[in-house]
């Protein structure tokens, strides 16, 4: 049987839903599965605040829905794991969130986990999110490169400040493995892993590898609509 | 100086603000600050799903801002405190969620919580909000009344059930106060906490009392959009 | 109906009584609830170690006693919450402690907090009172300004310490509200505020906030002493 | 050398003391420790409320400054631990107490622990304790057995009661180790053992083993008072 | 790349490696990773103890070691993960639990989990475990369906207790999705999930599905020998 | 009646059973007790990684098994508690392990404890550990001396990296009360606690006294191996 993972980019630039395409590749492997990413127009460029999360939320629900019957499971590609919940009403198709796809798999590779994020102002809203998720001890800290768009083209500069955040929650916070706190980051991955000698996770790809395992057995999530 | 604390009703029930409407009556009394209680047209007629909950941000966020310069305070009057942390983004004034501070109020007068909720399917959705804000450990339990929109018209059978499940709240999951789960149920306030003997919480009440201070101390939340 | 709430400086100091008594200036305006500050004479000059605390508990417990008739609900202005639990036995009235109040209030104004202490010795008996209200993982951390009572006088001084600590629990812990840990600085609240641009709760004044609401929905606690 | 372990007793009650005194007769092997157990002539009959607890802490403290050279070590024996960290401001010495060192002492024999408590009423406040102590979730529960003082008097009656509640907290609240809460039911702790087939604890006797060893070994407390 | 997963049943009854073996036919299709399934015959015929938990490990270590240049992962194919955190010494491959995976990957189809466990006695040493990972607030509970080796084989009888026992998770206990709580159950999952209309989680799927991720992108986990 | 703990060193270096041994010599003051110390011949050198805590579980309880008629109760001397679990499995004698003794009367003396490791490697295995006991709230922070076992040799050394690490513990990481995380380093314990003027606990001595009150008492664990 062929299968099709929709993994969406819910922000409107395209340039990022590319960067998660390339990030599948090492997955795609002879699988006899399909991950198709898809860019969400009605998204905002990028999702930096609340409101853009939660601006996202229903066209992406009707984004799934236009989907459902030609995917086994859908990927949520962004670290705020935008519209998660309300996803999971609108199919029962599995839906992964990178953000907790990527620190639950952090939990099998190490005991307390560092995540890198883009902005610090997405730290307090992160928070919520692992508290919501019961994990928050587990994580030892989360600190910002605080790049801003443009200079996250330069791959020097951005490694340069992945890895002295990442040294910093590996040294001075405790972390024994690293998430990186955002979509499409994969071409970091190995680099980081290797300087830092910790492992280190990339939520899409971490997601992307569960979606994969929940489309084969064929997980239904319960319908929440239902049974309110 | 004079202050007004706009109430907003998510769903587009009026009823449901004539409620919440008089549900502030008791705290009225020559405060020099005004209640104005909104309908959000955008809104489903009631809040059941998680879609619910997210498809009312936007719209939501719309109307706080354009009510921002008549405002001193705002109150989303929803016990799923839908979008909360958005409307915290569209404005500097304080915002509060009627579940938030109804949780947070029954803390004041007993040690771990009941909650009354109106539908078994909104148990899950409330959890993820107390992990969220991290006072899931204080929760005793919530239960169900599981009437339907009809049934809540009967003051009997709603007094009843009321009754019903907070008993069990309090003697077998050893709640010592009880909140109701749902905005509007303010009439049946007095008779429950003198039928259980513990505290019962109206949130909408706890919520319009805090904005009540906030409003008279003038507090100003942190532009969240500016430092991500 | 004239509503009263008794706000009670627990150390027999009435200069504090008095700072105390202008910080509920601002909730005075025309709300038909009536603030009156009682000083407990056989207090300490000062509330500084557990047995301060402690020595304090039956003399107010005998003050809310004798002015229970008289009373709406009360107000323990220490951040130390001493005797909370017992005069809640003392009453069926609302008692609000400072400490409870400011901590809940900062949640519906950040999601993690800061406490700005007096001295260092209160830290521990401060976070001990924290987890038995269990919200001690939503404490950033608590910070002492270390100033002598005669330092306080000094306003430069004291705005200066105030101001570089509150940066440290900001910039460094994390905190994105802030509570001073003291009765009676509300008038460094405002400045404190727009200099670190954060919420800045006056725990005095959250108490008095919530003590209106109490007082004017006729919350009344469970008598512990009949139930045991 | 020759130590000497004052254990108070703060309830008036002498018969009480009596109980605790014979608990303690198995420690009393050849150890060259004295236990010597002291009566609060100013406490109330028992401590049933917060209000007791609260009003025993000033003169337990100034019975304990009265026995400091005298003592080696000291034991608060009622499982409310009235006044525990005031006492450890007014001696260097270790104070213990019950509670606290019951429950350690549970942890050390089983996952989780079932408490017994005497009366329904005083399990919000030991839940209080708890929680400051950081230990509540490895407590399966508590129940009262709900006996009147005169029925305590009564061995089967009580013997059945705590067979009963004991059995409750095992098998259907999932405790695999008990903690008598109570002072003075030694008597009890081997024939509920072998009944119900799980550790049981005398908290008294956890308290007084660990004062010992205290004791022994030099243990001194920081002094709080000093570094406030 | 030719790529080999080597999943370990750690217990020496080979019928239960022909379950573990016929469990992961589902993960199996054209994927370039072949699942290679070892009995490790130093272990007990079954894993019922905690003594018999400790006594594979190191026989377990010395199995990894000698496949560790076949392997690219691991999967420790015992619902108490023996050996997990010292298999992880032996190889810098990924090692996957298979009760850390199945509990984690339960944690992105609900809420609250409930565990279906063959042997109450299990229960306390899986609590552990569930402590250990830091997820314990979001299991609901933990309940034995009680059957003896001999009774498993029995489908009927087994897919009897399973259902009755998953009910009481679902209905009395809150859970919204379930794992099973042994390896070699896998062949009840699709009917156990349609019957109780919940996600139901087969551990040794999820752990062999996040191998085959962690095997493709190639993690490695820090040696800990080294850094000790 | 005479009684006699056997302390067991599960590694096999017979100076640091020496160590034990006179650390033990504060609390043999005329008990009646008999503390009997055994090496186990064959444990590591040193138990520095997981592998070697998993490897000393097997020949300990077997050890056990063949003191249990001599008996009354066990003390397993290394701080990582090798083995606590399955030795409480070999017999109905109390178990203790020095970490858990250590940190549970930690508490009895502090709110917030640090810990003095000598190795960083050991530091996530303890987290595991003190996870698994639930108290990982209390533990203020735990840092390594990091010196070798030839430097530990020198007192002069030693006791200053002690007094550093701890300073670190008590002045920057709130630590009240310090737990020496090894056993045998009792010797520095008084000079520790007069230097920096906390309470600090050698957790042999502290596990060897609550084996005296187990061993008077006569508590009696579960049979776990009956129950599963």
């Amino acid at each position: 049987m062929s299968e099709r993972i929709i993994v969406i980019n819910p922000n409107s630039t395209t340039a990022v839903t590319a960067d998660i395409d390339s990030a599948l590749d090492a997955l795609r492997v002879d699988t006899g599965i399909a991950f198709e990413c898809l860019t969400l127009d009605e998204g905002p460029p990028g999702i930096e605040t609340q409101s853009h999360v939660d601006s996202v939320v229903m066209p992406q629900c009707r984004l799934i829905e236009s989907h459902d019957n030609r995917a086994s499971a859908f990927v949520i590609a962004c670290f705020s794991d935008p519209g998660l919940h309300a996803a999971r009403e609108a199919t029962r198709k599995p839906v992964l969130g990178i953000a907790e796809c990527g620190l639950l798999t952090a939990l099998t590779l190490g005991d307390r986990i560092g995540v890198i994020a883009i902005l610090a102002g997405s730290i307090p809203r992160h928070a919520r999110s692992m508290r919501a998720l019961g994990i928050e001890n587990q994580v030892a800290g989360e600190l910002a490169v605080g790049l801003g768009v443009e200079e996250l083209g330069d791959e020097d500069v951005t490694m340069g400040r992945m890895t002295e955040v990442g040294r910093r929650l590996v040294d001075d916070m405790g972390a024994d493995v690293l998430v990186m706190g955002c979509a499409g980051m994969a071409r970091y991955r190995g680099r980081l892993e290797e300087t830092l000698d910790v492992p280190v996770i990339d939520p899409t790809q971490a997601a992307a590898g569960m979606a994969i395992t929940a489309s084969r057995l064929g997980y239904r999530t319960r319908t929440q609509r239902m049974i309110s």
